[in-house]
């Protein structure tokens, strides 16, 4: 018996991370693949108590159906985050609570892309987003990004040229590059947006994670009626916990509510429950506090040992705060080359092809730095850094 | 700013239910319109004690991203319990679990709907299935159920003439209507289909829950290759964890698990790693058999309120398990009609209407036994048997 599947089931690329990820289940591998926050940090003991609290009131403990939208108070609190924070006139009903802020790009896939209409995402792009819009079979364009943000010329001319329907953007430490959106890429970027009926998808999963420099303002700020926002839980309290929002203006949220009911009716009570009374419990700020510290000295070992050890020729970003930082090769050595070899050397992460559409990535590396210790970062860069000059002296 | 949406979203029904729900906040109401599950049996200590028990191994409590597929012991605890209780030879990796098995239908809905393609469905249908379905944007045929399940002169008519992408049936104490296919049916369903390419979808959140009758086989029993078993665990632990699973045979399961990925990762992880310990600390079945025994009590009580309070014009169904039971008005009264009136003296129910999709309905009642005590239930029938005999008198 053969299946007749939808079409759009053809368009749909399997995340290569994750089949990697089972390669480095082997935990001599030293692991700067994945996109895994730093299990250290989970606040375990906060999580039990909050649980406990929670199914001590048997009338009100989350086991039952809950609402759509999600858990009133804790859209409340995310609302309230955003104008204390950030200065963002966000209401409570402007939040969705999510399955972590990938159900955010499926569901604003579902209200948005149909069948061969223009999609522009960043180059290279976030995965988890080319997958979910995959499902309703945009046409992909790619806009390249630059040290501060997406090529704005190259932007402006698609904008000119063809009807977008969204423009999806990372716009702080992005996944996979680290670039960060400067303020005046940001300022461009709204006034371009402003003048289409373009939907902005402000994907910003790492904004918190910020240990340099200086927050810039989300896009809601110009963008007030066109901008969807999307937040998670994951980078900041736990992934296991799968719950991330979007934040949207009414007429889209009216749309997003309707496609998360078709979706899954609601999100995780339980655990919505949970988190709500960790946050009421502890102060949210000081614990990212501490995360973000120790991924500072995470990232500083891995620039220091990249410093060190890669060849002079290989360029690779500061990312000023999140989880990743990108290489990128001389034109003479292939990423998926190095990959095969590091495997062998007991090292992974991911090249850079399956973040571009265009065959494109062949020579870039995203490497992780949240998810091992320094030690193991200072020698797996080293790994990395011997194999590649073997392989440049075997080119030349 | 007026924003162009995806010509789906102008397809997909805002549930009905889930807005009268909002009406029957109030508590003086007495509601037959959900289809919420009692929340004397979930069971809180027991969900408390396993949320202890996996919250006191930091190293691995659930707080991490997890697979895709799911965690690996509740998928093998699912696929025993087919093979225990059902015959059915399923394995681990035929199990996908999902936010609820309203997930299971948007899965299937991304994986087999083509726009335009023909859906078949139940009429009535289950509301759930026509919102996921909607916004892959089918092609819907209905086709009737009798008393023993679908109508399958009807239905072998159809596939006989258009090329049915999938049928969807509720096979146990159908939402809404009560009504559980009997084994002839399900033969002649079987063999009927297995002369097709569409795809059957055994949707059977109710199932465990009979009090009455003989257990008929899965239609996975003949159509192995072709057949997607959805199932729940909201109605026999708690909504809330927000669990469910799809079962289905290898070559299908591979395109679902892409869905599931660009769909939202995965599900919840600690509710997972929760529900898990729960279902080793306790069994499950006994568990089933109080809630089951309660359940039969209810619907005693609202079988015998109506034989005493109906006018004899009005037919029903006596559903030998799940949670509702379906009532069928002389053709001279509205079931709009009688919920305004019903409303006015605090009683809800849900009107046919939206379970058809051809304006059909008028004429019919769902009423839900399994949220209401057995007093609540006798005096709420009894009012609504009181304004439909005005309504007769009125007409004649």
């Amino acid at each position: 018996m053969s299946m007749v599947y939808a079409q759009r089931m053809n368009r749909v690329p399997r995340s290569f991370i994750r089949e990697i990820l089972k390669v480095t289940e082997n935990p001599e591998v030293i692991s700067f693949a994945g996109g895994l926050p730093n299990p250290r940090y989970f606040p375990v003991q906060e999580i039990a108590q909050a649980a406990s609290e929670v199914l001590s009131r048997p009338d009100d403990c989350g086991l039952q159906y809950g609402p759509t939208e999600g858990y009133l108070p804790l859209r409340q609190y995310i609302a309230q985050r955003y104008r204390d924070r950030m200065g963002l006139a966000v209401a409570a009903d402007e939040i969705l609570i999510t399955n972590g802020s990938q159900q955010g790009l499926d569901l604003v896939g579902k209200v948005f892309i149909d069948r061969a209409e223009v999609v522009a995402v960043e180059q290279p792009a976030y995965l988890g987003a080319l997958q979910a819009f995959s499902v309703y079979e945009p046409q992909f364009y790619t806009v390249p990004l630059l040290d501060d943000g997406v090529d704005m010329d190259h932007l402006e001319h698609l904008l000119g040229t063809r009807r977008v329907r969204l423009f999806h953007t990372v716009i702080n430490f992005q996944n996979p590059s680290g670039i960060t959106y400067s303020p005046p890429t940001r300022r461009r970027l709204a006034e371009a947006l402003g003048r289409t009926e373009t939907v902005l998808v402000e994907d910003d999963p790492y904004g918190p994670l910020r240990f340099a420099g200086e927050p810039a303002p989300s896009m809601r700020t110009w963008l007030e009626g066109q901008a969807v926002l999307l937040g998670s839980f994951s980078k900041i309290v736990a992934p296991g916990l799968r719950l991330g929002w979007v934040c949207a203006p009414r007429p889209i949220m009216d749309k997003l509510v309707i496609a998360k009911q078709a979706s899954d009716l609601h999100s995780n009570f339980l655990c919505q429950r949970i988190l709500y009374q960790y946050l009421m419990n502890h102060d949210l700020d000081e614990h990212i506090a501490t995360i973000t510290a120790a991924y500072q000295r995470q990232r500083d070992a891995m620039v220091q040992a990249i410093e060190s050890h890669f060849p002079p020729e290989v360029t690779f970003t500061r990312p000023q705060g999140g989880m990743f930082l990108w290489a990128t090769l001389p034109a003479s050595l292939s990423a998926l080359d190095l990959f095969e070899r590091a495997a062998a050397q007991k090292v992974a992460f991911v090249p850079g092809t399956p973040f571009f559409l265009d065959n494109g990535g062949l020579h870039h590396l995203r490497l992780n730095f949240s998810n091992a210790p320094e030690d193991r970062i200072e020698e797996g860069i080293r790994r990395l850094g011997a194999i590649m000059k073997q392989m440049l002296v075997q080119k030349a």
